[in-house]
């Protein structure tokens, strides 16, 4: 099974592909969509649409696993962050019905086991299931990365998810 | 000229649509399109998107005005308008590149004069404006057409607020 993680946003959107077989997963792509700050919010978003289209194009995923947004405490950032997510929703849910939601919370707990893990014992943890020789970089590749894997590891409870 | 107006939403979004000649316009048509909550986020931001591709495809706007978010009280509201603006920019910005926001304080102050404007004073403006013989309803509606209107009336600024 492939799975697509995205870790949403409107400056910079996280992706990682990873392939599941039984217990084990396997990275097979990973890395960030940027958009220009000069460009205009909807110039963004159809940047981040097409690049999002190429992804599922290219890997052809069984199930595409979406981080949900948390309440943030710069109000601007979340709505731009939000407006971001709804673009990205509308964009896989024209090509692929199998698109999943996932808490920062669900996340840290299937990487970890532990609600408030910090970023570090997410990274690591992504890194060692995956096989990885080092932390992925940037941040936000490795977040999505995190959100695929959550996926592939609540197979069971997928259906409980699905949106 | 013809511009659609949109006031965002993801249960309910109002749109109108105006003509503009020299110092009158009219309206040609106004309602919502509305979606179900048992649908989940993603086939709702589908239906809206396929709405507006319907609307923009049936009167070819030369125009479209989307109305800003303010900051609201219930932040996971906020958080799911954004979701669905952002769907609805993407979508806009796809066919027509002819794309402009508007806060609500500009909406109040095209349509009043006055920023603080309650909503019965800009939705008695919109019936002026439009010539109508009542208040067009539901109220998303008319607060689309305020939107549209608010285009018109700020032509000349238009190339300064444009996205």
């Amino acid at each position: 099974m492939v799975i697509l993680g995205i870790d949403p946003g409107y400056a910079t959107v996280g992706f990682g592909v990873i392939s599941q077989q039984g217990n084990k997963c396997k990275a097979i792509d990973y890395g960030i969509i940027s958009t220009p700050k000069t460009d205009s919010l909807p110039t963004r978003l159809a940047k981040i649409s097409q690049c999002i289209d190429e992804l599922m194009e290219k890997y052809k995923p069984d199930a595409i696993a979406i981080e949900e947004l948390f309440f943030q405490k710069n109000q601007k950032t979340a709505i731009s962050v939000a407006e971001a997510r709804g673009a990205i929703l509308l964009t896989v849910h024209k090509k692929n019905k199998n698109l999943y939601e996932y808490t920062p919370l669900q996340i840290k707990q299937a990487m970890t086991g532990y609600g408030r893990a910090e970023k570090c014992q997410i990274q690591h943890m992504v890194t060692l299931l995956l096989g990885l020789s080092k932390i992925p970089k940037p941040d936000d590749a490795a977040d999505a990365l995190a959100v695929a894997l959550t996926h592939a590891q609540s197979g069971r409870f997928a259906e409980l998810s699905r949106v």
